[in-house]
């Protein structure tokens, strides 16, 4: 199994268009030690032609453009792709933007759960991937059952949150079983190597660290380093833990409760542009490092 | 006047994601004589600091990277933007996704016609600009009626057709009064220097074409050089004309029907990924540079 982390960084992406955060300031002044990062999308494939997209992120396109082993081939006609399938973890824009990126004709199969395929083919902007017949396939999936992806690769959908986007109505929010809105991925490819995604992880419990113990490596929630951090920039905004991100730091946090996974390569991903963590020379990167830690970056590549 | 065209190809890029055309074959393959293109995005200031932008491309996040003059400054607090407005010329995807890029509570002013703000309210999606009182601010603008953008620039849209996204549905199309679904845009300074936007062009008119003489640069349509050049690459997909892009070639092409405009400059933008003007060698490329036409490429810059 090959997986890409072809954008690393959470919404907004690093640097974010409106903010002068120390982060944001550093890229822009072009200091050494942080990279910038795109909004968060991976990529996965057993065997090496047929490519999984986990998310479709509003820098989709540049994410393609970037990373040639998901190019189209010319040998396979004027209009083609690698990419077999999207595998979607929640209707956040973050998450599903890129799908309105996937026009211009070419199939494209996608996977979600019932309450992000209810919420996705209500809006009216998914018209544009049913211009042919059969262009856009929605295929439902479910918390704890596995399907096979078509390139040798199985995924088991783990349910996390039930929280629905923000963008979400009163009417619609009401009209809907949210059951699944927000999940987590496990990959298995045929020689039985797991991985774990999971881009957005509200709360650490022991049946997950059990399934994520299994995982050869693993992909955590690394939005935020405080609950705070936010508010502490622009006050008014929510804390991590109400946008369903636990936070790294702190007795509950993700790196304490995850500390005891001692076999599993654990990489923090989803990284928002004010997260410390982003400074390769911070106190804070130097904590999770220590706590044997990585920190994704675009183009990091797992092979398995 | 600062006009910047932050991006200069139409809908999908230069190279397109699933497309192995001349063009796009040609960039992968780092070959000399043609450069990549984000997608149709500018960007015009009368006093060098508050923008305006015209449209919000999908790539507008990289855009506005790639762009200082439109960062945010440190100096003006943690969260902020030079950007004092968008201008939608349409509500087609290509022109209005980069306004959910736009989120992390800043506030942004919107300018459309009604049946564009009328589709995009309506869209669940734009409700991430509603999460704080005030974030987004609709402004209606008309054909024909000039209005303050609100930096010493005065903006009078032209209507250019009627014709609505194709992702809009039966029901809402049948509610909707499509009047200035698609303008175009003369914008004008305090020393009375004009430009015209016009990436969509249906057609040309002898009161357009007045219009147009009265600018010292125009933008024009440049999307395809012949009617069936989509088609040839993917048969059942549209026509040129029927997509509302006047083509550039022919005898009632663009290129012949503003011919005699010979005191503008006349430069081509929104340029699909197919187009042989790309080509810096391409017999195209030097029919329309013959004809004093110019091919506008990511960054460039006009003052006047």
């Amino acid at each position: 199994m090959r997986i890409k982390v072809l954008g690393a960084a959470a919404g907004g992406g690093l640097p974010q268009w409106n903010c002068t955060c120390a982060n944001c300031s550093a890229l822009r002044q072009n200091q050494p030690n942080i990279q910038s990062r795109t909004q968060s999308q991976l990529a996965v494939t057993a065997d090496g032609d047929a490519w999984l997209l986990v998310n479709a992120s509003p820098d989709l396109r540049q994410q393609l453009i970037n990373n040639p082993e998901i190019h189209p081939d010319p040998a396979k006609g004027l209009r083609n792709t690698p990419v077999v399938g999207i595998i979607l973890t929640s209707a956040d824009l973050d998450h599903i933007l890129g799908l309105l990126l996937l026009r211009e004709f070419t199939p494209v199969r996608i996977y979600a759960t019932r309450p992000v395929i209810s919420i996705l083919k209500k809006n009216s902007f998914f018209q544009m991937l049913d211009r042919l017949p059969g262009q856009s396939r929605w295929t439902e999936i479910e918390p704890d059952v596995s399907f096979h992806a078509g390139n040798g690769l199985v995924c088991t959908p783990i349910a996390l949150s039930s929280s629905l986007p923000s963008y979400i109505g009163e009417q619609e929010r009401a009209a809907l079983d949210p059951t699944g809105a927000t999940i987590g991925l496990i990959l298995e490819d045929t020689q039985r190597t797991r991985a774990a995604y999971l881009p957005a992880l509200p709360a650490i419990t022991d049946p997950l660290k059990e399934r994520l113990s299994t995982c050869s490596t693993i992909f955590i929630d690394g939005t935020f380093w405080s609950d705070d951090e936010l508010q502490k920039i622009q006050p008014g905004t929510p804390l991590a833990r109400s946008m369903g991100h636990l936070p790294i730091d702190g007795p509950d946090g993700s790196l304490a409760g995850l500390q005891d996974l001692i076999n599993t390569r654990k990489i923090y991903t989803h990284i928002n542009n004010t997260n410390p963590i982003l400074q390769e020379q911070s106190s804070e990167r130097r904590t999770v490092e220590d706590a044997g830690w990585e920190v994704a970056w675009d183009g990091l590549e797992i092979t398995s």
